[in-house]
């Protein structure tokens, strides 16, 4: 693999990467194809990572589908496909593990506790083994792409992140590889999750603001489902996750449900009446002071003294420009190989 | 920095990163030299890391010296030196960490909680933001040496770990940054560390092979001395740091030791008679499995097929040879590009 991206970059080619579960739908598929339109080659992923997965979870029945797949894949012109097996990515002596913090405790994290921990370090492992511009995620598992960002941000890492809306069946439902597992009953009761955000999105769209009030509603929605168990419901900062109360665009309705043993998730990105998936996207990423072209590591207006920055910019090489960021940031002795 | 970076990958120039926290001595310049030997460009970072220094450490008052380590990366022709402040390398809302596993929770671990989760972590934002092809660091933070190792193989960097010797006083006491503390008299006695160290080369050159009796010579050593206060005397795999019954070359002896408020480490490795620093430092190396190449994710030759590999190799595109490391192996369906 990363002769491969070694070749491509030798051909100044973009590389997208996008990171997969296998099990494909129309949702990975919108990420394929938004990859292939912003960068020159794509790369997908397909590996079901067991770190993420807790003891108790669907790991071994998760499901897989590897012929259709690669079919899949050939028809969109994928150029490369990274499949490996569990021990080539954890080898038994692998120890090291990427903890995403306090945004990996909430919500999914504390229902699924070492969740975040163990797509994160899969995620990192593969941004160093395939090395991509950029890498594309879905709205869909939002949590997971507030963790991912900051895990690029808070690491340096050189990749551009891009989000994709959800994809939806044409009921409501948001495509997701476990809807398989749901019988007739399920699946026809599991609306109630795209209902209970669609309920809070007319809401707000009538004049309501007060979140309690919108959360009230979806609980209410839940109950008249008694086939879902709602397993929460918030509205929160796209950033931080933290639960705001006064809806704005940008912010985000978070909901997981279970039906029977099938957990589910969605989210809705609140915006302007009339806005597209997209736009509401952008707005949730202005949100928050997050830059995704990993530009900023600090906010070089407040540039601290106190800090021993002991190197005087200037002193033995270019001035950097005050305010540019540390990744830009160095003191040239003097010009390199001369 | 990264464009220097860029700068230099489009000029196809290898690119060497040293660490350091500043205050440089012998020891720093030594990796340096080498850094220049190996690489056509080498960067220099200096940053006094502040998540790996407990509450009640040393932060403050550890030594700067920013005008004479200028005046020595000059006179060494470095390429480049990278000093960010903390506010650069850690933003207020930064909460992503890298957690190394057991081996950093023995020895400096255990008596340092937190220390190598900062190192890691600063390690890997460095790797990030020069993305150098190799990076050097001294065996006298050998436990230091491990975690890297283990972070580079568990996280799939593609970045060369390259270890230089141990560089000592004229009297033995290995340098380092913190023996501008040492009073005179505790300079004196700081002796006792690489005393203890020669202590149990000599007998095991004399042929005593029990770790257990080299350990007792080595505590026997220190209570000669009362000024030293020995934290711990081991016998260690150099890969696992799990100590070992029965000397043998390639094993290291760790000791860390406090002369007042000042602590100090020191190793050893041992090696046949006559042995140079370098071949001892290969040697551990060669002890244990890891690939300091990046090239082994796995030992393919066994090659698991309850793993769910479900895509066959070269049924879509060129087989790859069996073996290959997951970092080489991919499915390619088509030519990129075409």
């Amino acid at each position: 693999m990363m002769r491969f991206t070694a070749d491509m970059r030798s051909q100044a080619k973009s590389l997208a990467l996008v990171p997969t579960m296998g099990a494909l739908h129309e949702g990975h598929l919108s990420l394929i194809r938004r990859a292939k339109q912003e960068c020159n080659v794509a790369v997908v992923s397909i590996f079901v990572n067991p770190t993420q997965f807790g003891p108790t979870e669907d790991l071994a029945r998760y499901p897989r589908s590897p012929e259709k797949d690669l079919a899949l894949l050939e028809s969109l012109d994928v150029e490369a496909v990274f499949a490996p097996c569990s021990r080539e990515i954890y080898p038994p002596d692998c120890t090291t593990f990427v903890d995403p913090g306090h945004i990996a405790t909430v919500f999914e994290g504390a229902l699924r506790p070492g969740h975040f921990r163990g797509v994160a370090t899969v995620v990192l492992k593969l941004f160093n083994i395939v090395s991509p511009d950029m890498a594309f995620f879905g709205q869909k598992d939002f949590q997971q792409t507030v963790v991912i960002r900051r895990l690029v941000e808070d690491l340096n890492f050189p990749v551009r992140i891009a989000l994709c809306p959800i994809v939806r069946e044409a009921d409501g439902l948001a495509k997701s590889s476990r809807n398989v597992y749901l019988n007739a009953e399920d699946r026809k009761a599991a609306l109630v999750i795209s209902r209970s955000l669609k309920r809070a999105e007319e809401m707000t769209q009538a004049g309501e603001g007060n979140t309690e009030k919108l959360l009230e509603e979806m609980r209410k929605t839940f109950d008249a489902e008694p086939r879902a168990q709602l397993d929460y419901a918030a509205i929160v900062n796209p950033t931080t996750l933290e639960p705001v109360a006064q809806v704005m665009p940008g912010l985000v309705a978070l909901v997981a449900a279970r039906l029977g043993t099938v957990r589910l998730i969605d989210n809705l990105i609140f915006g302007p009446p009339g806005s597209t998936p997209e736009q509401r996207l952008q707005l949730a990423l202005a949100t928050q002071p997050i830059d995704l072209e990993f530009t900023a590591l600090s906010p070089l207006g407040e540039r601290v003294d106190r800090n021993r920055r002991f190197l005087q910019p200037g002193r033995a090489g270019p001035t950097p420009a005050e305010g540019e960021p540390a990744s830009r940031r160095q003191y040239r002795l003097r010009p390199a190989g001369g």
